[in-house]
């Protein structure tokens, strides 16, 4: 049995979900012993230490310029040590290129198969990815291994099955048979789905396996050959995902160049020479918006962006105000708000939240909230699992600026110590509020544990100011609370307009950050959070041009 | 019975035709009066006759800002002295957004249904346009009855039906149901088609309604509002059938402004204003490739273009010489070589042309090309008609500027009489013999009846070039003649790379120019001749977005 025939019920199952949208995960999420084996953690993490202050020697990419590695544990504070080889771009290019031929003559389904092999073999090292991603994100051990491991391989899935799907909407051949009265003018017609060529899938420093592998996989269905860029502070845990494509490309008789791996260094980015090299046609992004618009403005590219976003959530009338309050306490904790769906703006009009209770105003909503963050920060069982490290120096340098805001500090930023890592970098979140007049300073993104409660007139000014981000500086999600049905529709069709999808009056274990794989689209392309979709049809199609031949049937 | 019940029946066939692109069109294209009734011409003559020199006064768009119209006649060499109200773009942009909201909100079927029946409207207005287009543009009658009237509505048909299908490619509203182990969650999801706002669609002065009509109903079907801004030297036949939307809209309840013209002179042209606006988000270009990638890189809107290129015929072996020279003849007489799809640089090897009876060079078959060229020019029943007249005067320069090309003129351009219009503005097709190495000379558009004929070294030089000059200028259309199934291949492949579609061995009635709706794609998106492909499902789903909205259920 092939690839192909092998995963064909899987595919088949993805393809439904895309369309249907109901609940659909073929890689189960919870890092159970029952399902990943008794040892597979154990395993996981002594493969991950036996990994650090080595040579990454899996990749099949030979004859490297040079060996680097910058990785550092935001939990140890410490460099991993390990070291990657390095290529010049024109080197990539020239690999990418060779391989690109037999790669884009390869059948859909020789393609396909061997993808989901890969994601099968991806499967059997998520507890590996899973402690790299920790160290070298920050992300706590369950974000690590959900993210990185089944959620990333999901929305893989995900994007294999849509192009799957789109390579086969358009016959091979048919025979065209117009008729022209005395006689009939035929041609047979074949269309054939053209790779555009040369990939370069940028990653970022805090999701470096599930906001690239979409481009990965989106780009190699499609036929194109693929250079991984990852951030140089989160190497290892796509370098893994890279290393098991490589290995089936091999067996299968296909370059492992098909999909290389290029690693640099903060100091020496090769990130724009590779965008901007004329044989790159497509360009997947995850990072800050400055370059992203850089990329997207690169003419005769197709590029694919997630970029940065200003999330809101508008507060105008709750059921329960300590629920709603223990919910978006565990929003902005989770992953010391470094997730791109993460709040950072809570819109609450001057007359206050309308409750069952009377009206709660900002200083009552936002001691619920402190109270709330506190009593998770402060659960040692829970707290520093949830909240996990910060990634980036930086982010602890914007959470202390934050402070100096000129507004009221309903809750400041504190340490806390992480039982299994006493060196680990973090913050809790930081709550201020603020006048709905103060647009310089909430009208851009705070990455990080920074929240602001804003002030505004009433409802209606909330849900203005929530649509004037997302249309201005972009959204990836955003809350609602409310009990008024008319309230409810018109957040929802101003929120749409503005394309940010809306989480409404959450509370429970689901969260507005998030979005799960053949159901939530993840950023919906309409904003300035990003022009791309996680995984709408266009996000196949522009991998690859239909082209059409035809030619008149023998007589 | 409702309009989207009516017609329900032709858009299904058209959604399959689609899919199946095999034969199918919906609007007759032969002009017959069996088809059309027995006065139509006459009258659609007689009513084009008595708009002329008047106000067209059939929009309903009140308060003008004035009243303009420089469209002159190529047969007549006069101006038409219609007059059309003008807006300023400040006024037409406000109307737009409030004709919008109510647009967006109708439902798929509404929206459907009104265009569908707007088409119906506009088939009774076939031959009054016909004749506005051959008195604008220069076309043949023939020509500029099908290519403006049942082709170009057979291509709306494709847009509104392409629209239709992607409008309802997701649930409107899903129960997900995760399975948590103890418990379950449980979001009722909605998703929503959101229309990104107000759609310019710009047009040319050679194809006024088959290039804008796509882009029209492909954002009218997605909700958007769209301004129609006609070339100012071909505005009539557009009129018309804006006129026959607004008319429809009206009595349906919708704003006419869903679709308003927007009419300037070249000399005070509103393009630049209307498309930098921050409120028009869609853009829809056919034209000059300088002006199409201005537009590209406007950011924060999406553009769909048809630009130029530069169409290649691949000559290695044929079967019949005369047979391929009789074609190609007629694809460069065709409309005087005034289409995107008209071919230019002509390639034949050094050694010649393969042919049953020995082989031909460039001379010799350029040669056999003039003979059919002036046969087809010097029969007076068909050369008039099939040539058409000039529609711009610098076309006219241009084939005067060819005759100095530094190579071997095989035949010069001259004019002729055409019977019914004496002062017609008429070229008929120069062919110039060049060199492989004359790349500055060939490696441009030169639109109009100028044919290269271009000697390479052989086969292989010949492919390279057409694949270059498709990569780097663009490409729209491609011919290629070789007996041989493994150069056959060869081409197949090069020229799929450069997202270039190819008409192999074409002869007899069936010519190169020719796209048919639903089945070839019109222009691929793939080289610098245009983004955007009449009607892959891009070109319908980047005019909206798509955004999910959730709650939990309630309990």
């Amino acid at each position: 049995m092939d690839f192909f025939d092998k995963h064909k019920a899987t595919l088949d199952r993805a393809v439904a979900a895309l369309h249907s949208r109901v609940f659909f995960a073929n890689f189960p999420e919870h890092p159970a012993p029952a399902v990943y084996g008794e040892t597979a953690d154990a395993d996981g993490q002594q493969k991950f230490k036996d990994m650090l202050g080595k040579k990454f020697e899996s990749l099949q990419q030979p004859n490297p310029s040079g060996w680097v590695g910058q990785e550092e544990s935001p939990y140890l504070q410490q460099p991993l040590g390990i070291s990657y080889p390095t290529f010049t771009v024109p080197a990539l290019i020239d690999e990418a290129q060779k391989a690109f031929h037999a790669w884009r003559k390869a059948s859909i389904e020789t393609r396909t198969g061997i993808l989901l092999e890969s994601l099968e073999r991806v499967k059997t090292r998520f507890f590996e990815i899973a402690y790299a991603t920790m160290h070298t994100t920050g992300q706590g051990y369950m974000m690590a291994f959900q993210a990185s491991g089944p959620h990333a391989a999901d929305r893989a899935l995900e994007a294999i099955a849509a192009g799957y799907e789109e390579l086969d909407r358009f016959p091979s051949s048919v025979l065209w048979d117009k008729p022209m009265g005395k006689f009939n003018v035929q041609l047979n017609k074949e269309w054939r789905a053209v790779p555009k060529g040369v990939s370069v899938v940028i990653g970022c420093s805090t999701f470096p396996t599930w906001n690239s592998v979409t481009g990965i996989y989106g780009s190699l269905v499609t036929g194109n050959a693929v250079i991984v860029k990852p951030h140089p502070g989160a190497i290892l845990p796509i370098a893994i995902v890279v290393a098991e494509i490589q290995r089936v490309l091999q067996e299968q008789g296909y370059a492992p160049a098909t999909c290389q791996l290029a690693v640099d260094t903060v100091d020496a980015t090769i990130t724009k020479e590779l965008a901007e090299h004329p044989a790159v046609k497509l360009i997947d992004f995850t990072g800050n918006g400055i370059f992203g618009s850089y990329l997207e403005s690169l003419p005769g590219k197709t590029v694919f962006t997630e970029k940065t976003g200003v999330n809101s959530v508008i507060l105008d009338s709750v059921e329960d105000a300590d629920k709603v309050a223990a919910n978006l306490a565990f929003s902005l904790c989770l992953y010391s708000g470094q997730m791109c769906t993460a709040p950072q703006n809570f819109y609450i009009p001057a007359a206050g939240i309308k409750t069952p209770a009377g009206t709660l105003s900002v200083e009552d909503f936002g001691k619920k909230l402190a109270e709330q963050i506190n009593g998770l920060v402060d659960n040692p069982k829970a707290g520093p699992f949830v909240l996990g490290a910060i990634q980036n120096k930086k982010t602890c340098e914007r959470v202390a600026d934050a402070a100096k805001i000129p507004g009221q500090v309903l809750l400041a930023s504190r340490v806390f110590e992480n039982p299994q890592f006493k060196q680990a970098r973090v913050a809790t979140p930081v709550l201020i509020a603020v006048d709905a007049a103060q647009k310089d300073i909430f009208g851009k993104e705070l990455f990080g544990p920074i929240a602001l409660l804003i002030k505004t007139k009433d409802t209606d000014a909330s849900i203005a100011l929530a649509q004037e981000m997302a249309l201005h500086h972009g959204a990836i999600s955003c809350g609602a609370y409310t009990t008024d049905p008319a309230v409810k529709e018109k957040i929802a069709d101003a929120m749409s307009l503005a394309a940010t999808p809306v989480s409404f009056n959450l509370t429970g274990g689901i969260y507005m950050n998030q979005h799960a794989a053949f159901s939530d689209f993840h950023v919906t392309g309409g904003n300035p959070a990003g022009n791309a979709s996680f995984t709408n049809s266009e996000y196949v199609t522009r991998r690859f041009t239909w082209v059409g031949h035809r030619e008149p049937v023998s007589k």
